[in-house]
């Protein structure tokens, strides 16, 4: 978008645009944005915000090209770019390469057309890095395949996005059937839906489960989406996702090395109202206190999402092969799987986690070099 | 606080206790955390919530030594710990072991004032490891002193509370200016107060920052609690207060390698009204682009926040030798430093970081631990 006029207005600029919008920029922004501000080799601001006026005067505006210039009462001259004030009008939400809409899903998508993507793409190339990571972003849910035989080969894909996330359990963690057990993930039973560490101030971001072995009878994988149950249950019954929504429960995990609990709510929204993430698991929920008041009707909020979670309308099931790898958001897609018979054969899932702001720098970073491949 | 009256009311049990207050329990918290409903070896809840009514009939109530039997018309019968319905009652805010009140300062402080513990006691002593963890937690600054002469003296301190936190930084940073520098913190400019990394979802919570030479002029290191100045600030200015608290600005980092930015605000306040949270860095500041009408009300209030960080009545100096380490917590206190020469002798800081969540894991760990002791 170009500019075709330029009024200086004392404290204000107003720039017409040539589709005959206008936009205000207050003196006090251009003069704290001016390019003259920024350190040479950091790029981070150098300017004094203090060292100006609150409202610096302007007394002339001009277009020089591509540039505004823009001349003030204490002699001060900037030369604006017109494409940052085209990229950040006031009140205009910004471009962010790693914005990615949630598209929900429900059972009827079907296991067989959960993405998938074949490792040695992965690992060998950024474009198929970033298409996998932008269906993974998407959908919140993707398989991996044909991954080698070793124990760290699902660890080495996730390390193409970033740092795994170090939590009580590790930077790895092992899902086996195991004596004296802490977490019921270490125990041969039926995990119900869930997330992972609702209990931590921010849950790990997208997991890795690398599948091993699974031999035993039983064991498949569940998964379903918890933004389309949310979103459901916001049409279904408003008071209910508002009261999950509104109060923050407590959350708890506690054994001999780790103590770490947190209050937060089932549902977080954004600042748009979209549903951003969902805590639950039904083992780490400590025990309600909210005023017994609302009490009896959060119970039933509560019990209105955890009937989504056991409706087989929401759910896709699948029985990993050794070799696939799911990937996850953690903090969307709730996770499970049924019950085995660990007499029956080996099942043996290798797990890390990468965090949404390791996730979404390399997603930026991908698509910023693949933009300019193209261009 | 013992009972001395059971009321059974169908859907709720009402208990008086023995300074004469009652308490109604709804019947679906009960059943909810009757305690045969746990996992015998991970003590997570096997109860499944939505086996039970939405409000089961509570027949008869009755106190059999320390504990309450409950029997409910289809036949359950709950053995519940009085003290565990003393500890739980609704609306009551729960004992935190880890909870202790921030206790602001400011200049007047003074610097000799910080609180110091010597390395060796803190790598001994759990008992000194907790009183070191309660001072910081309570002042949001200590300094460890005595530290061996060996670049991981530090570190060793911080792994006595938990794990690092890893950034796009690495587990640990040095500070000292280097060339090609991504950071200002890697050059000898002065770097104003400010807190780290306010761009990542969830800044770093506590800084360990090991002095291991400290020889050129200048270099000295500057303290401010963020929390003292925020609450001046809601006295002096509930506006720009306020508007702080409201308005999400984006921060960003930016480099070769990773491209991390959020939008929160200024100030975040918790469920009690309180600030818990600082996130201030004028060079990771990205360009505000709030709507226009409320920025110049945006800018005064952000420049009155920034006038408190120049005003000496809330900054500590101090200048760090070698074998010091400050320990702070940075969502709360801001720290900047003088400008050095770096022609007239060497400087160079060791810092590591380790979060929140493993702080307060391990000072509840602490705390059961040095109870047991005493009891």
């Amino acid at each position: 978008m170009n500019i075709t006029t330029l009024t200086a207005r004392t404290d204000t600029l107003v720039v017409t645009w040539t589709d005959s919008t206008s936009t205000p920029f207050p003196t006090i922004w251009l003069r704290d944005n001016c390019p003259s501000g920024l350190h040479a080799e950091t790029h981070e601001r150098l300017l004094d915000l203090l060292s100006i006026d609150e409202a610096p005067i302007l007394t002339s505006a001009a277009i020089d090209g591509e540039t505004a210039v823009l001349i003030y009462a204490d002699g001060h001259i900037s030369r604006m770019p017109i494409s940052l004030l085209n990229a950040h009008r006031p009140g205009q939400s910004r471009f962010d390469a790693a914005d990615i809409s949630a598209q929900h899903w429900r059972a009827d998508h079907g296991a067989a057309n959960i993405s998938r993507h074949a490792a040695a793409f992965i690992l060998a190339d950024d474009f198929a890095l970033k298409n996998w990571m932008q269906d993974t972003a998407k959908f919140g849910l993707t398989i991996v395949d044909q991954l080698q035989d070793r124990t760290n080969a699902g660890v080495e894909i996730a390390e193409r996005i970033g740092f795994l996330r170090i939590t009580n359990f590790g930077s790895t963690f092992e899902v086996v059937n195991k004596p004296d057990p802490n977490n019921l993930a270490y125990t041969s039973v039926a995990l119900p839906l869930h997330t992972d560490l609702p209990n931590q101030e921010v849950p790990p971001g997208y997991q890795f489960l690398h599948c091993l072995a699974n031999e035993a009878v039983g064991g498949g994988s569940l998964f379903a989406d918890g933004f389309a149950m949310a979103e459901d249950l916001r049409i279904e019954d408003q008071e209910a996702f508002q009261l999950l929504c509104d109060v923050a429960i407590p959350f708890r995990f506690h054994d001999e090395n780790a103590d770490i609990g947190v209050y937060r709510p089932v549902i977080t929204l954004g600042s748009k109202g979209e549903v951003i993430e969902i805590r639950y698991n039904a083992h780490l929920a400590g025990i309600f206190d909210m005023p017994a008041e609302i009490m009896p009707a959060y119970y039933r909020a509560y019990r209105a999402f955890m009937a989504k979670t056991r409706d087989p309308k929401y759910r896709l099931t699948l029985k990993l092969k050794a070799g696939e790898m799911v990937v996850f958001d953690n903090r969307r897609v709730l996770h499970g799987r049924d019950a085995f018979d660990p007499s029956t054969g080996f099942r043996h899932l290798h797990g890390c986690y990468v965090d949404r702001g390791e996730f979404f720098s390399r997603l930026r970073l991908l698509m910023h070099e693949t933009d300019v491949a193209i261009a």
